[in-house]
């Protein structure tokens, strides 16, 4: 391994996660607030690392996608290490396990809290929590693509390792155009979501953090109750729209702007995804509807929790830990289920869904005629068998890490069904569960343990497990590299 | 396909379940019972069945893997429907849906029961329940083999299709006497038990209904309170150890038989088997010790219940829904886990958890070393990539049944440990699941809806998914075959 370059570019990434936090400081400033001087300690802190690995480019540049991997899980991790000082050392957060669970469920778009009391928080910490969503949702590399240089096949490496879904697409022939491209879009959709939102009524503040989240699908609030908190149709609806929109495959923008409307139209994955969340929604409504004044409202209500779970965004306009079993039920297959392959969304992705489905159709049809070659399609194209068993093995092992989570978390000795949706949001990044910690809960209540094991299935979830499954491999740490 | 091969064996297997009914109606009439007719009416009707379809062999009696998917899942179905008719007709379960779901939940193994009062039944339809794990265990068609005459090859697809596990290997070269030799073997098991419990103090009757339910690994007792109204350390020992020899690959026996000891202590699927049965165990007594007097006791209904869950039988000596989280986690991973490959446990099975982890494993290191190929080997064998895929395509096909069916039983609005566990358990074949489904409750509550589609989930458990999922593929009963 090259341990040179791979320590190299985690100086970087530091680096510029320490000018990162310039922006909150600012806007704690802004709003006289002494913590913001935390944000500035930190932020010293990380260019002093910067300046010790991250300035001397070592002479030997090249990686392979075993440093990608590496480099992604490291600097995640780093990033929510120091990403959690700003709380701790402000006291806004007074122990540090807390800030940093509160840090990766930023930066993982999650947007599980321990905090108890949301708005008693300084605006400079709101900004740096919504900010972690936003940078999150992206990807922490990508960012750092865009606004460094590095290589081309470097950069591949690492967009690959980070990008979300079965495979990773370059929208233009180099990684750091395609980083730079994917930066743009999401920039100009966010600022989209600013000024409606202005429109709505919120004021500065609040339509930028809440539209950070909603980039991010990552799902802080500033509010105790979430989105519920402006009881506003419109912002609801301007905030549904967004997270939907969020929760598409970036590829197809860069579709739009090159005017190729026939492969938007015709994506296999958007028209299942709009399907899902169609068909949620109707079943929702049905369910719903006897609890509510009128079948408006339970749309109102149904149409923003469908998209803010499948998205795995995690805003909340209604409790519905009080819904019947039926649309909790669905409202947990959605979270598995996630969003687009490309989007700033978690879960297993509708992508990797449509390749599972096809699979179980092509066995059955193999068993009907053994002599038969049945090829899986997605979107039109050959799945490559390669990318098949790549999507197998993901799901496995994402089952597999959800049932050793289960059984570790358990031992908090919560119910079952808290226990459950507790591991099954966290590695989705959604963000709410049900039971304890259903829609107006908190993680509060955990042991330190299960606040770590659950910090973990944040990352495992974002980083699509493997990057993350290999800093435990010993294969990786044996000499012989 | 070929249709009437296909009905002239499933016309046969008809009038080998109207032979067989003749033992209960026996044990009945030994006890004086009117309701023994019963047995004698079906009986009845399965030998007409027999005698319009099952005796005339047709000229082209050639099948394939197709046909023999299609007769063991039919196969299943009717011997459920027309083995519910005693139930219904004596009155004894006076609604068909649930005298149904008990005899699928008998021929599938699992013990889930729908009865509240279970000793008010007479003693040979206690007997049939009973009887129906025992021939459920080893295979309907596999003990059909056993004392029919059909041609080799024929037996060769039926048993691949019924035999549990990725792979079905034959003892012997002839799959008709790898049948009876399974069977041969079953029976001195079984018989070891009964005398065993006879020791106990147990009647004739007790022991040979337990000592079947345990050989089938089903779960069904002729008590309200299982297996722990007899409050004997000795019976639990006995019922314990014998769980465990039921939960191992008969094929190891074979071995023992022919002298090969080192082929079974080589065994890596029953080294996993026996180590995670010991760590359930060593978790479980360290986590309920506090709730009973001493260790031994906790040891006692601790072991009891690993190997009943494990081994997917569902006696139960404890009301283990008391327990803390921890250890009902652990149970409901057992579950899910299951027993060995070509025991007559249900589960996903040791042997394929194993290729499971090992995939991962690979996928790991061949992402450190992109061009390195590594082979996966289970008992000391490389696993074919063809059976790989399958286990991949098993596991994926049956978390994904599994999502569905969480969502179909939710309509019922019972909490979500009751709506997901009943479907855990039935789908694994073990019988007693968490809250309202608990060890002292049963599955009488549940709408006729949710019963079927708990039938289903207990069929596509104990056939392995694929025979039953076929069923209902379009491109099976498309004409052009």
């Amino acid at each position: 391994m090259n341990v040179k370059m791979t320590r190299y570019i985690i100086g970087k990434m530091m680096g510029v996660e320490g000018i990162l936090l310039l922006i909150p400081m600012a806007v704690g400033m802004l709003h006289g607030e002494a913590s913001a001087s935390y944000f500035l300690v930190t932020s010293g802190l990380l260019i002093v690392c910067f300046m010790i690995f991250g300035r001397k480019r070592p002479e030997n540049t090249v990686i392979y996608a075993k440093e990608g991997l590496v480099i992604v899980a490291s600097a995640w991790i780093f990033w929510s290490i120091f990403g959690a000082l700003p709380f701790f050392l402000s006291g806004t957060i007074p122990n540090y396990i807390d800030a940093f669970f509160e840090t990766v469920s930023g930066f993982t778009t999650t947007g599980s809290t321990i905090l108890t009391d949301i708005e008693i928080l300084p605006r400079g910490m709101l900004f740096w929590r919504s900010l972690t969503h936003w940078i999150g949702g992206m990807g922490v590399l990508v960012f750092v693509l865009v606004i460094t240089s590095l290589d081309e096949r470097n950069c591949m490496h690492l967009m690959r390792a980070e990008v979300p879904g079965p495979e990773a697409d370059k929208l233009v022939p180099k990684a750091r155009n395609t980083a730079q491209l994917l930066y743009g879009m999401y920039f100009v959709l966010t600022a989209a979501e600013v000024i409606l939102l202005l429109f709505g009524g919120l004021n500065l503040f609040d339509s930028v953090t809440h539209a950070f989240s909603t980039a991010g699908t990552g799902g802080f609030s500033s509010y105790n109750a979430s989105v519920g908190h402006f009881n506003s149709a419109y912002v609801e609806g301007v905030i549904t729209v967004f997270m939907i929109l969020f929760g598409i495959n970036f590829n197809l923008y860069f579709f739009l702007i090159l005017r190729d409307f026939k492969s938007v139209w015709k994506n296999e994955e958007l028209r299942t995804y709009l399907g899902i969340i169609a068909a949620a929604v109707a079943i929702i409504v049905i369910n719903i509807t006897p609890m509510y004044e009128s079948i408006e409202k339970a749309f109102r209500y149904a149409s923003f929790q469908v998209a803010s779970v499948i998205t795995t965004t995690g805003f909340i306009t209604a409790d519905f830990n009080l819904w019947p079993e039926l649309s909790k039920c669905v409202l947990l297959m959605l979270m598995v289920v996630g969003a687009s392959a490309g989007s700033t969304g978690g879960g297993i992705k509708v992508s990797r869904f449509l390749i599972l489905l096809k699979s179980i159709k092509r066995e059955i049809k193999q068993m009907l005629h053994p002599k038969s070659v049945t090829i899986v399609k997605v979107n039109g194209k050959k799945v490559k068998e390669e990318t098949m068993r790549a999507v197998y093995v993901y799901f496995i092992a994402y089952i597999l890490i959800m049932i050793v989570s289960v059984l570790l978390v358990s031992i908090n000795n919560f119910d079952f069904e808290t226990t459950f949706t507790s591991v099954l949001t966290t590695m989705n990044n959604v963000g709410p569960g049900l039971g304890l910690v259903g829609a107006v809960e908190n993680f509060a209540k955990f042991t330190g343990f299960s606040k770590i094991i659950l910090c973990l299935d944040m990352l495992v979830g974002r980083l699509e497990i493997f990057p993350f499954l290999m800093l435990f491999s010993p294969a990786l740490w044996r000499k012989k590299f």
